[in-house]
């Protein structure tokens, strides 16, 4: 987290107390003692914990006529309240920059977008900033501050230094994203990688919510993978994890960018799904979309594709679970347009490359648009609001 | 953990007694104070969950001469007394039943084998017995009482319900052998995959101590894999993870037992070596050592086997090291015995198919002979014994 100012903190000073809120935010309404129980915490150190949250707005405690008991005092229940704070969450593609204001329960209050037709990191952080100055603007009828902006980049992101080491869509490298933003927003900024992002908005408040283990794997132009075990999110020793992208299926497949062959990126990512098309169909086909429109054409082979893809991604898919045994694996990405084409083979080749059990994951999907993204930008800004130390230990 | 009769249990009754017994068990002698950092709990949470500890003779406490501060008392350190209580771990192969009587501290002080002829649950059952019963005898004279069993067996084993669902190198299936173990015995039994009681036994006194994220990958009969993740075992919501083996590599590669084709155990496994050397050499090779044997001789394309088993195995790591980039691999398996045939190939290839920063994992070998294996079987049984309630909530 990066910061020009002395923004509001948090009051919750142990890890207890963000446990707590972490607890209510996605479970919704609770009593202290279900709150308790779910967060494995004493009733006492709950009491603790709420006091202050209570006192500076940011959970609030209701009577609850529903949950009142035969005898005794009625069970209150503790909430968060999501007007008590505001964040901003972006996510930037290879096209457009996504902005969306957010309330601290992570609900989407307003969106915008802009387009990017200059990759430049320059050029990107002037669209972040005058969307993030026009949402404060509208923010302010909301009455309540905007407390941190979340930028979600796709690429190789040290979220703890907040820089972009390498993000082959946006040619990137090395760009101290957080810093620059918070320079000109004078924001406290949080930078992670698109799909971490996306993976802590599922945890907290969409398909992850309750598991202890699952996988979000994203197709589109990348393929991506956030993993939580254990009930957080796989980070990597060295920064790296949930490169589904870059696991090898076939040594004679497709060169990869990355230098290897037939990487599931290489077979089913919208750039190798366009180049293939245009050899197998002999057309000109320039993006993902006309490559779909081609294959709903019943151009021949154009279907063939998209079933590659599909097995590639099935198989991509059947390696996690084989490996860590995830309870659900969600597939989101705006890949998804194309998921009539390639559903199929993505379950059945999941399926067949499972091992034994492993096989009864839960493999879903979930169309979730580019405002989704940025919202997972935001929660991983409340995420770092309500984790982070009162007292500034950065360098920002 | 099954049981037939009321055994000693430990007297911690809550979780931070077990993460504080734990902490000093795997880091050696600690002062209090850096006991509770490790563990990451409060000076006084640490006092209340030692007292008992200490008065039961699981912990010892002695002034430290070296840690004498130069003013005040003296810090005492906190060490596990290994010699109060002793456990027995074995390790089921196809060819052997290899078990350790160790102490608290998990260890070895006797190791004893006895072959096995047939492979029925029964006939591995009565060895077992033997092997216990004999290993009991000789601890009298340690003058410590005998406090678990852990058996190890390959394939997919159900800890929490002590069964063997399918073991396919003794053709085994649902096999209840914790309850059947502890009729016979008379002791708490704890049944796990073997890769999973070996990677236990790193974590808690091997190359694992003090990380957070890593992984164990034996090759061998069969090509498996422990992982730890934000520093637990992972086990998988359907009981499969770590299958490594089964991490399906090439397309058009030779066929695996599960069904699929190119899996890196139907590459690098025992008997897909064994195989593709008869082919290659068209000699009469019918086990791991003579086809060793023939690549050390020289014998034409017999090498290339090995290199073709390494390069399998460093692609299956560097699928792990993608997905989740464990801070260390730890290489390990009685198929280290072929290791200068394939360590370069292993090396090189997970070096070209890690995926950015995570081929900066640390990738290094173990030989560890099987009673290292059955010494994980032990810190199963020490494990389910400082972790179990006094209370038995089991069917046992």
């Amino acid at each position: 987290m990066r910061s020009t100012s002395r923004a509001e903190t948090f009051p919750a000073h142990t890890p207890a107390a963000s446990q707590i809120f972490t607890t209510v935010l996605s479970h919704g309404p609770l009593t202290r003692l279900e709150a308790a129980r779910r967060a494995g915490l004493s009733a006492a150190a709950v009491t603790k914990a709420v006091r202050p949250l209570l006192a500076a707005g940011y959970l609030a405690e209701d009577a609850d006529g529903d949950a009142r008991p035969a005898l005794g005092r009625p069970a209150n229940l503790v909430r968060v309240d999501g007007g008590r704070a505001l964040f901003i969450g972006v996510k930037v593609t290879g096209d457009e920059v996504i902005a969306v204001l957010t309330d601290l329960c992570c609900r989407i209050r307003l969106a915008r977008r802009l387009p990017v037709t200059d990759h430049g990191a320059k050029a990107v952080l002037t669209s972040v900033a005058e969307l993030t100055h026009e949402l404060r603007t509208e923010a302010e009828d909301f009455g309540a501050p905007v407390l941190g902006l979340g930028i979600a980049v796709s690429g190789d992101v040290d979220r703890a230094q907040g820089t972009v080491r390498y993000s082959p869509f946006l040619d990137w490298r090395d760009v101290a994203l957080a810093d620059l933003a918070a320079m000109t927003t004078g924001l406290p900024v949080v930078v992670d990688n698109d799909v971490r992002a996306l993976t802590v908005a599922e945890q907290w408040f969409g398909a992850g919510v309750g598991l202890s283990d699952f996988a979000v794997v994203t197709v589109g132009a990348g393929i991506g993978c956030g993993l939580v075990i254990h009930g957080r999110l796989v980070a990597g020793a060295h920064g790296v994890a949930g490169e589904i992208g870059h696991v090898a299926i076939d040594p004679a497949g497709p060169l990869c960018h990355c230098g290897n062959r037939g990487c599931v990126e290489a077979i089913a990512g919208d750039a190798a799904i366009v180049t293939r098309m245009r050899e197998v169909t002999g057309r000109q086909v320039t993006d993902a979309a006309q490559a779909v429109a081609l294959a709903h054409e019943g151009v021949p082979g154009a279907r063939e594709v998209y079933a590659s893809a599909g097995e590639a991604i099935g198989r991509g898919i059947a390696t996690v679970a084989n490996l860590f045994g995830p309870e659900r694996v969600i597939i989101s990405g705006e890949g998804l347009a194309a998921y009539d084409l390639f559903a199929e083979q993505i379950l059945d080749s999941f399926a067949a490359a499972a091992f034994g059990s492993a096989a009864r994951c839960d493999v879903q999907t979930r169309p979730l648009p580019f405002e989704e993204w940025a919202r997972g930008a935001a929660a991983t800004a409340i995420q770092s609001f309500i984790t982070s130390s009162p007292t500034p230990t950065g360098k920002g």
